[in-house]
């Protein structure tokens, strides 16, 4: 089973999310085992003190190395035997993809390291196998991005996810963007389901559902085109969805 | 006040996120009115349900239009006078990014749609007027990217952050990554702190902090280097930067 320990000062932020839905429920099947320890409880310090003011001055706090390295070393002792990967949540790691995804769910024990707010003290950078970044935006802490980190690993264990989760297609694992689904009723308000789909011919349907994939990504993402082996049959495709791209930017500038 | 609802199938998910830390807070001090709704509530269908099997086949269930229209409703009923953003949490959407962020805190009211696991019936696409994405990975549902997004936003607001909070320079607002940061012990366990910081010349101690944080981007992320504008001393301390690097590497080809 795979263990994941998360270092916080908040760690009632996770309440929900390890207790509801598919995280919830592997937790609970015992398909992962999730502790949250708020590192506060390992400051050396009697006030338990956990940040500092920076030197070289300038405002805000920073974390402290100890309280970190102190629960660091509490985990290795009572899991001697795991080959450990500790992630420090933070903005100028390497930025979290389906690829890291896949690779910590291959670990057989993880740990996050989530600041919050202030700094780091630069030295626990020393301390960790990986600095990872949730995205280019900013958040008051890293439990939140710890919390992605785990719903997309854990999801990809053996068994987590139920087939009827796990059968629809996802963005971002093919290396396409999703065609568009539908489902009843067949007219909503006016809008209707492509007939094509309503026909029940498998092959049109699956021709139809490629085409509109790449489409998707060649409007929204092309830059994602560029990462996959396109076959020959999807470029024949991209090249159809280009003339047609082209058709219809013409004829809106003689309508105009 | 700014005004934000989500609708998901699993409100639960939010409880801790909204009630500690920096959101909690903002809540508690009614900077912002988070409401959470399960879109199961406005299904017409006796049995509550939400999803049906897609048109054309294929594994997997699909969330159904008509709740979410009926909850987009009733949000649209209780709060007649607001303009709306409605985003829809996709894999397929708009990478999010400060940017959004920050476009987002200008807005008076927000809606979140989370899916979960399943795909969407494209119509519901029509009903929203964002569709934004966490980035690059799959989670099990959109709750956890309603939260970062929240987060991301809610900071961003009046009064939400304390000064000792918003004044450590952030990572990704400045556009460069942050400089190393220390605090006390000077020593520990061998890993000291550099001596300039130490020193209190603050004029050189600036300098050191903008190198470092110039270093950083440069190793890290040298495409953050290219969206921004560089100063003259910026460019002439990236050359150093680059000399150094070079220096370096030679070194250890000599010492092969």
């Amino acid at each position: 089973m795979m263990k994941i320990d998360v270092l916080t000062l908040f760690p009632r932020m996770f309440d929900g999310v390890l207790t509801e839905s598919i995280l919830g429920k592997a937790v609970q099947r015992e398909l992962v085992d999730i502790d949250v320890h708020n590192f506060r409880d390992f400051s050396d310090n009697k006030h338990q003190q956990v940040d500092d003011y920076p030197y070289g001055g300038g405002a805000g706090m920073l974390l402290k190395v100890q309280p970190i390295d102190d629960a660091l070393m509490s985990i290795a002792e009572s899991h001697p035997e795991t080959k450990k990967r500790v992630v420090l949540l933070d903005p100028a790691g390497v930025p979290f993809t389906q690829q890291v995804a896949e690779e910590f769910a291959e670990e057989e024990h993880l740990v996050f390291i989530c600041g919050h707010y202030e700094g780091y003290d630069e030295r626990i950078r020393s301390l960790v196998t990986d600095e990872v970044s949730l995205g280019d935006y900013v958040l008051t802490g890293g439990e939140l991005g710890a919390m992605v980190m785990i719903d997309a690993t854990v999801r990809l264990l053996p068994e987590v996810l139920g087939n009827e989760a796990s059968a629809v297609a996802d963005s971002h694992s093919t290396g396409l963007l999703e065609h568009p689904h539908y489902t009843r009723p067949a007219d909503y308000k006016g809008m209707k389901v492509p007939e094509v789909l309503v026909g029940g011919h498998h092959k049109l349907i699956d021709e139809w559902r490629l085409k509109e994939s790449l489409r998707r990504t060649y409007e929204r993402r092309p830059e994602m085109l560029e990462k996959i082996e396109l076959t020959e049959q999807m470029k024949k495709i991209l090249a159809e969805i280009e003339r047609e791209t082209v058709d219809e930017t013409e004829n809106n500038s003689e309508n105009m």
